[in-house]
């Protein structure tokens, strides 16, 4: 067989015969449909928008923000049609994010959350910090109530909500989160895992020895939980496609496979200069999985010292083993320079430390970057005190 | 005894009688000695700008920066005199930040550094880093040169050097580090350490049982060296006068008395957009303290994605164990960001990771704080590789 690099671009795989171990091709431009045989075979299908089926949906001026093409869309038609009231359905990062954007450009933005709270992968307390950041920035933030469909005959006019409300808007974002590209999995008879995602096992295969899978179309393994989880995220998806590339070149060489090391739910991201980071267990988790024995601390301090210029509060929420004092989780919002402090915790979680060994960490200081003791680790201070 | 806070400010300590257990006070306003008995001492006696015993160092117009009133004189001098020339001596980190306020001030800047090169904590390819982004921002950068002398004779015109030359300047800022205030516990017969720094051993006790001492007077446990040195750095000085604060509070009490965790050397510092970071081992602890075995790789990366506003590139050196791949020291220099992420680095030493176990680490990703791939983690692999 033939060994090395064949591009084929434009063409859609429609189906995969495990027991033949084929894959049936469609070259779109010419029509031609062929089947493809394979010794190993990677899925990285990815995932899509989540699109609800309500009425409406098909109008003009509602769009996802998924693709690269998404965003020119929404570009071309604010440029053109010059909206004034955007609507974004869902509070998460992309919500969140797309806020940002379009507050930056004038417009005012009413967010739709159907949960109690934004952010949903934060604990609530936390989450209301950054809730009172998009309403400084006023942002009309709507909770406990569903979209249930749109007005408009061309292009959208408003967004209907379950209590019969409705919000004029020019213009909507679907942020709503994503689902994966798994269908051509299922029906190939691959195992399913959480939200039909394919289910991925700690050396990127699938339930079919000859077929990995990696990114957003499968499962990852959660190495806090210690499950297989689906969080879509750019990091595990890259570090599984790393992964499948150097375990099938081990199958292929009789070598050992490698192990998927495993995320640990980290997720980064900010609203003006709201930063916002979580890693590792919160309150979803804990609540989710009936986790017990764990408990949590925040704190409130700085992110500079209070002389320097853009010095502002930052908290910090730790979670950890009640017994032990291990760090399990922690959770960040706060001024310029607060987000990526989540990387110690997340440091702290891999390398099993208790909270004394983080309290115990050397961490830099300089008045441009930090207070003399790290937030982080007057977090873990305060964990001790409990 | 009476307990509770006496605080007997513009008092004087003199002299320490170990044996009879008391301070000798000067009451300075009126001038009173008396002889102030104690049960438990703490030194904290901080350090002072070393100022070196050359001809001229008296000139007006020569300042340290070490104390709040430093800053004043410095502050006072410029707005009254407006100097248009100003010579920095010593490419320290209070060198280096000095450059950068000086320029902002539009002064034309000259750094005089004795050594080979700027930055002497840092290996010489991470110092070079610095020292071009000084050149560009128009510092005049001399080496190998040391200085001798001032000219002048009430004003400081110039600065002379070893090879006779004279720097033609109307300002000096002395940048040359810190000595401890040790001479009081020298006299009472207590034992030094490095750089003549009261020895403080792990419960921050000194060779008096009935001593503790704290801060930039005092050695401090290095726990990557696993040796007592002198680096006053303001984490670690804070740490020791909280864990003298406790320990005395433990004898009293006849409690255990806690363990100084250590430091590992961290430092940051920036110029400009330029940031500065190290922590652990490098070259210069390899060299000073004989280490073999050590290993290192320099990578470098982008802060941000190149498509994001204010991407630049990060460079990271990592240095290892060469047989366990374990973690021991990491240095960073780039654009804005970066600074921050020799935390990662200092976590990886105190949970004695290797360098698989770093580059596993689940970092933080969004455009707006990292690429997808730390540089730490980037670092991490590139030296699995080697």
């Amino acid at each position: 067989m033939k060994r090395g690099i064949d591009l084929r671009l434009l063409h859609e795989a429609i189906r995969i015969d495990c027991k033949r171990k084929t894959v049936t091709v469609k070259d779109i431009p010419i029509g031609r449909v062929f089947d493809q045989p394979y010794e190993k075979l990677i899925i990285a299908t990815g995932a899509r928008a989540v699109v609800p089926a309500v009425p409406g949906s098909y109008l003009s001026g509602i769009f996802c923000m998924k693709e690269f093409q998404d965003g020119l869309n929404i570009k071309g038609f604010l440029e053109q049609e010059e909206p004034g009231r955007v609507a974004i359905i869902g509070g998460g990062y992309i919500g969140i994010e797309a806020c940002e954007t379009f507050r930056e450009l004038g417009l005012e933005v009413i967010l739709v959350e159907a949960g109690a709270q934004i952010m949903a992968g934060m604990d609530h307390d936390m989450a209301e910090l950054v809730l009172e950041e998009l309403r400084k920035r006023s942002v009309e933030v709507i909770l406990n109530r569903k979209m249930i469909g749109f007005a408009g005959t061309d292009r959208v006019k408003g967004v209907i909500l379950e209590d019969g409300s409705l919000l004029d808007v020019d213009c909507v974002l679907l942020a709503l989160g994503v689902e994966p590209n798994s269908g051509i999995a299922e029906e190939a008879g691959l195992v399913l895992g959480e939200k039909k995602a394919i289910a991925a096992d700690r050396f990127v295969r699938t339930s079919d020895p000859d077929i990995f899978a990696a990114g957003d179309c499968s499962t990852v393994y959660h190495r806090v939980l210690e499950r297989d989880v689906y969080i879509p995220l750019a990091l595990g998806s890259n570090r599984q496609g790393r992964m499948c590339g150097e375990n099938i070149a081990a199958e292929l060489t009789r070598k050992p496979l490698g192990r998927f090391p495993g995320i640990a739910g980290t997720a980064v991201t900010k609203f003006f200069d709201c930063e916002i980071a979580r890693t590792g267990i919160g309150r979803i988790e804990v609540e989710r999985y009936d986790l017990s024995g764990m408990d949590s601390v925040r704190i409130r301090a700085g992110n500079l010292p209070g002389y320097y210029p853009g010095a502002g509060d930052l908290w910090v929420k730790l979670y950890f083993e009640k017994d032990s004092k291990i760090v399990t989780g922690g959770q960040i919002v706060g001024n310029s320079g607060s987000a990526l402090r989540i990387n110690t915790i997340v440091s702290a979680i891999s390398g099993r430390m208790n909270l004394e060994e983080l309290y115990n960490l050397d961490t830099a200081y300089a008045p441009p970057f930090s207070p003399v003791w790290d937030p982080v680790t007057v977090a873990a201070r305060a964990g001790l005190k409990k």
